[in-house]
């Protein structure tokens, strides 16, 4: 008999949730612990495991479960390894697929978090039956996860769909990134970067706002967006330079991969409309002209606690995957 | 029997070139006509296919021809028309692997120019047993084909792989592009991008040079290359210009789809080193650290005159291909 469910993992920098997942894309029981707790990987490993068996015994057992399917920065596809995440308490290259199969005696499949958020995404949201689509994370950073014909890009290596660092200002102002670049969209179209504007056009005019009722270091996006909805001018304008650079962006990734789809997932598109319609617009100002008005822009229709568990969870349903699974190690297939 | 050969057709804005290849990628025999001689599109089929057919009867008749490819601007593989294409004489929507096919009574397939380069490349080229990687043509314009899992990236609407109408300057001194937009790469890096620096330079300074030898309006990449070959300050820097910013782009290319190499192509290659050394420059320097000194920038190892028949035959052999052939309307299967 076919199992019926997999395990959805979704690895961030501070939280790391899991829950089991069926086939059609349920999540039947769901849990998380503090990713930052655990500076020992085998801690972390063993603490998850054993978290995940309290949610597995109760759907019936290890039996049951046809693999794990895990989402977390920095995560190759290829190797199942979690290589130099700058997020995570744990340096250098993390066997993970690997640590995971031999606890919980399953197979284990990883990939990065906007991957995850793309596989989700075709198999149970907005982009469900696209074949050509971009998932585009707008959260801390930006991520990325690119589908052509079905299938995630992975590339030559393994780390394809890292778009959150290309460049959208190339002058002497460009914003420093966390990743060591300068003028990457990140520094500017993530929750941080909506700050950082905040913070930047706060601090050098004397333009009233009602963001000035907050010090300067402490000003958040979501701060950004409730002064917008107040009807505070700086703020509205604040989303609107937001809006307008991704939206050249995605011009440049519509050229290259001509999807269907842009789905946007992540926090800041809670702001919606106000984000949403300077993004539209700029795509279609600076997209190639037979593009214009062409490509849909989607906010994800996943619900966000359960979306990267299950893009996660998809990758173990997705028979057509190229990357081996892990192999199990305690139990016979 | 395998039927042997394949009629690759080269269709440029001047001349159309066709030969005849065989399995092992060598041009049996090869001929031209000019493109802009034939303002009625059914003229030009005509007078094409008569001519292709005397390079047939010369290698034993159409029964020993497996079908056509042809890389054309503006064709569309999905569909087998070439669409509103700026430099060619006929408007429009072309049905012209259709056309082609009634005429020869053999399967005709289609795409754009690049992508028949790329399609060359891997499999006759330096790309030959790679995966995953970019074509970049640099000629008049500035084409790409993208290479993913073994396959060439057609998109959504069959016209992937437009980089060269990707931005490279956003601010107000950016340049206008054929395309309608402002900044696109192609209005730096191409032939004519090199030309105009050169007269945008040579008009807004008084350095010397050995340009000014040539009136203004005239001086060609050739000539700035001819230049600096003789050891002009001025001409070299339009390369390492030209270059870093060609480096800038590749940079984000790289972040998309982690191609293993880039593969240049097309006239302006024919720099070389003065070439090749500030791009590669600028892509280690602009890339994301961990592609850094990893993708490889690879000039086409394909003669000139074949690559593109090449490229365009070698959509026949392909046997993976997901675009249906033009169905064949004279001869039975």
């Amino acid at each position: 008999m076919e199992k019926p469910y997999v395990v959805g993992i979704d690895m961030g920098g501070t939280n790391t949730k899991f829950g089991i997942v069926d086939a059609r894309g349920n999540v039947l029981n769901s849990s998380s612990i503090k990713t930052q707790q655990y500076t020992d990987i085998n801690e972390y490993c063993d603490i998850l495991c054993q978290e995940i068996m309290k949610l597995v015994e109760a759907q019936g057992g290890i039996e049951m479960v046809r693999g794990v399917g895990a989402g977390a920065p920095n995560a190759n596809y290829y190797t199942g390894n979690i290589e130099n995440a700058a997020n995570l308490p744990w340096k250098g290259i993390v066997p993970f697929a690997e640590m995971i199969s031999e606890r919980l005696g399953v197979p284990c499949r990883i990939t990065n978090d906007a991957n995850a958020a793309a596989m989700g995404e075709m198999t149970y949201g907005v982009a469900k039956g696209m074949k050509n689509f971009i998932m585009i994370t707008l959260g801390t950073g930006v991520g990325s996860g690119i589908v052509i014909d079905g299938k995630v890009v992975y590339g030559h290596d393994g780390f394809a769909g890292e778009l959150g660092h290309t460049k959208i200002i190339r002058d002497a102002s460009a914003r420093e990134c966390g990743c060591g670049q300068k003028g990457c969209i990140e520094a500017y179209a993530s929750a941080n970067g909506v700050a950082r504007t905040a913070q930047e056009w706060l601090s050098t005019s004397d333009r009233k706002s009602l963001l000035r009722e907050i010090p300067l270091d402490k000003v958040t996006s979501k701060d950004v967006f409730d002064a917008a909805m107040k009807g505070d001018e700086m703020a509205k304008q604040i989303f609107e330079y937001t809006g307008d650079l991704l939206g050249q962006k995605l011009a440049d990734f519509v050229a290259f991969s001509a999807p269907e789809a842009i789905v946007l997932f992540g926090g800041l598109t809670k702001a919606g409309d106000i984000l949403m319609e300077p993004i539209v617009r700029s795509l279609n100002t600076n997209v190639v002209r037979f593009w214009k008005n062409k490509v849909k822009v989607l906010f994800s229709s996943l619900k966000d606690s359960d979306a990267a568990i299950l893009g996660a969870s998809a990758l173990v349903w997705d028979v057509d995957a190229h990357a081996p699974m892990s192999k199990t190690t305690t139990t016979a297939e």
